[in-house]
């Protein structure tokens, strides 16, 4: 289509060709006057689900301490050959200004389908940057050295598909179509820079639908009772504090792509599947306790003389008692097309936030490899590690620090 | 695992022999109670987008006139040889008793993942026959005539990935984890009697996110707008009130999977657009009006002496003006993954229900294949026919009156 006006195209030779339209092109050819675009007013806010708004700009990156939204994409990118440093800028100024007006409830610059852009539900758009990306730069010295491949595990089962990327881009919001909107214009904006090497989408529980409930994943389990707790603890666990200037504020991301195996879980029981997981399947609440939050207590013994948490199941070999190595889960499940025979195609996008990888994330995850009941019934299939930079002012651009 | 108990699979050899869990086996085989399995409660009714429950039992199956949920599941099955009259009315007495349930707030009867089966959510689940049916029954003297793989069109591309289908499923719910869940189980139950020939996922707009609006699909047009209205119009325009009993009450239902060329159309200015569609992109009226449900004026000519809505627009050539012969859309969207040059995978999971296909879907629909300027951005993938049973009452199941 290059060098055919847009109009020109509609009107012209280009559809006539296609053979079933004979006369249109006529009949459109005599509108010759384009009037002037109509580009649609934001919906006012109220307190609508889709008129809830989270900040875009500020010290830190949204997305991340933000409460989780029922929809995700995560959007991986190859950087293409070239893309330096100087490009880059380009793009992540490009791509942040985008951000900036989606989060907004505002259409992008370019925008092609505005209309689907007034609608924000929450949307948060959180940039990461993997160890590709500082190589392209220039910067490998400036790459966090716990940023890079994880080691292998002998649990893993990784699919190149689903694993590593150069840029990551994290579009939440309560909305699919929000979602869908924003990733579209920012798959389009980054065709000069890079390629999609992977998008991996999923869903919690919708807004609404069981409010101040910690999410459940597609086991039936709670997932994320073990946050660090707002306030101290968050701050602590997640934001960077040290280092160097241009990754205070930022964080740490690891996003794993976990299969479960539902057809096997399906055969345990209940009670095998709690002393599996070391909680109740009901309330989340520990093996020792009744509540959710109750602190487990990994001393307790049964009447048969045995710890009432066994040391296998996953609450101990993931329990972190001090807050500050803990890590912030914000994951979602994914449900794809199941089998013929009816096998699922279910699991978890795992993403964790932490400060420092290696001190916070590395010692749980040797730990739930080396014995960890759950992995009987999950595989991780997918992995790639991220720096998140901090968040930018509103004459700024995400990564500013780092590459201008 | 046959053979094994669940229990001593978790605990016994099976696991042992797993390798990394020595030890495991013998903590947990000490714990030889096994406590009686904890249902959960369901949660009592509230305002919640969760706790919204539509009927199961009735006249008429819901899912149809339903107010449209957020998400779906459409899933087709392909009945395994064998499968005949009886055991297709052994699977639809199980399935119905499971959509019983389910819709309802209250977990399967063999429910692996009670917890997941406490939010309704508005969950409807809604049975269609397609052609097949009828052979493996015996009964193809009693399917609806029009009830055959449609004509094919030129525009078609359909691909069997996603046509066709003995017996459909469509599970549509406000929460993706109840469809995730539903859809799960009435899988699992239906292994004995089908395969899954293809799952088609979508989406709309998240519930409470634009209340009282026409849905938008990814090209950014409302889409539905010219459906029947509620009262006698719709009444008359989907229900079949006169015919064989088994299907009084009952329906008809077309599913399309439109691919949408967002690369294209995304080339196209926005009169372009309005011209292609005949409406407004922002407000949905029609271009000779200023509303979404304005009356279209077919005849009003501009200042340039043509018709305001051209012919070959998608409103001319799908307007029906008799009322009695309307169809009810109920279209979701779909957005796969991009391709790595960022080629969407987005577009329209079409689903129309009407009384008759032949007098109602089909003329529309060769209006359309003729001449209508969307398809230039728009092709069919597939496609799929069901004649849609009544409902049942409560110590009934769906397909009574056809199979038992």
């Amino acid at each position: 289509m290059t060098g055919v006006s847009r109009r020109g195209w509609l009107t012209g030779g280009a559809l006539a060709a296609g053979g079933t339209l004979v006369g249109a092109a006529s009949v459109a050819a005599a509108r010759s006057e384009q009037p002037p675009v109509r580009v649609p007013e934001p919906v006012p806010a109220s307190v609508t689900v889709g008129a809830a708004v989270e900040p875009f700009h500020g010290e830190r990156q949204s997305g991340i301490a933000t409460e989780p939204q029922a929809h995700a994409a995560f959007v991986a990118f190859t950087l293409r050959a070239g893309t330096d440093r100087a490009a880059l800028g380009r793009m992540l100024r490009l791509l942040s200004d985008d951000a900036a007006r989606l989060t907004q409830g505002r259409p992008a610059l370019a925008d092609t389908e505005p209309e689907l852009g007034l609608l924000p539900a929450r949307l948060t758009v959180t940039f990461g940057f993997g160890p590709g990306l500082f190589a392209a730069a220039g910067l490998d010295d400036r790459r966090p050295p716990s940023v890079v491949e994880l080691p292998s595990f002998p649990i893993d089962r990784l699919q190149p598909r689903w694993s590593g990327g150069d840029l990551l881009v994290q579009i939440c919001a309560d909305d699919p179509i929000t979602v869908a909107h924003a990733q579209r214009v920012l798959v389009k904006d980054s065709r000069p820079f890079a390629t999609v090497r992977w998008v991996q989408q999923g869903f919690r529980r919708a807004a609404g639908a069981e409010p101040g409930r910690t999410q459940r994943n597609l086991f039936g389990q709670l997932d994320g009772t073990a946050n660090p707790k707002p306030g101290q603890p968050l701050e602590t666990a997640v934001w960077i504090t040290d280092g160097p200037d241009w990754l205070r504020h930022g964080t740490t991301l690891v996003v794993r792509r976990i299969r479960m195996d539902l057809e096997t879980w399906d055969l345990l029981g209940r009670t095998d599947r709690e002393l599996s997981v070391g909680r109740r399947l009901d309330s989340g609440a520990p093996l020792t306790g009744t509540a959710e939050h109750d602190e487990p207590d990994f001393a307790a013994l049964g009447p048969d003389g045995l710890t009432v948490i066994p040391d296998f199941s996953h609450l101990t070999r993931a329990h972190v008692s001090d807050d500050r190595l803990r890590i912030l889960r914000r994951p979602y499940n994914y449900d794809g097309t199941p089998a013929a025979d009816g096998t699922a195609d279910s699991g978890l996008i795992f993403a964790s936030y932490q400060a420092d990888i290696a001190t916070q994330f590395l010692p749980i995850q040797r730990r739930l490899a080396e014995r960890d009941l759950l992995n009987e019934w999950t595989t991780p299939i997918g992995s790639a590690v991220f720096a998140v930079p901090p968040g930018c002012p509103e004459d700024g651009w995400v990564g500013q620090q780092l590459l201008d």
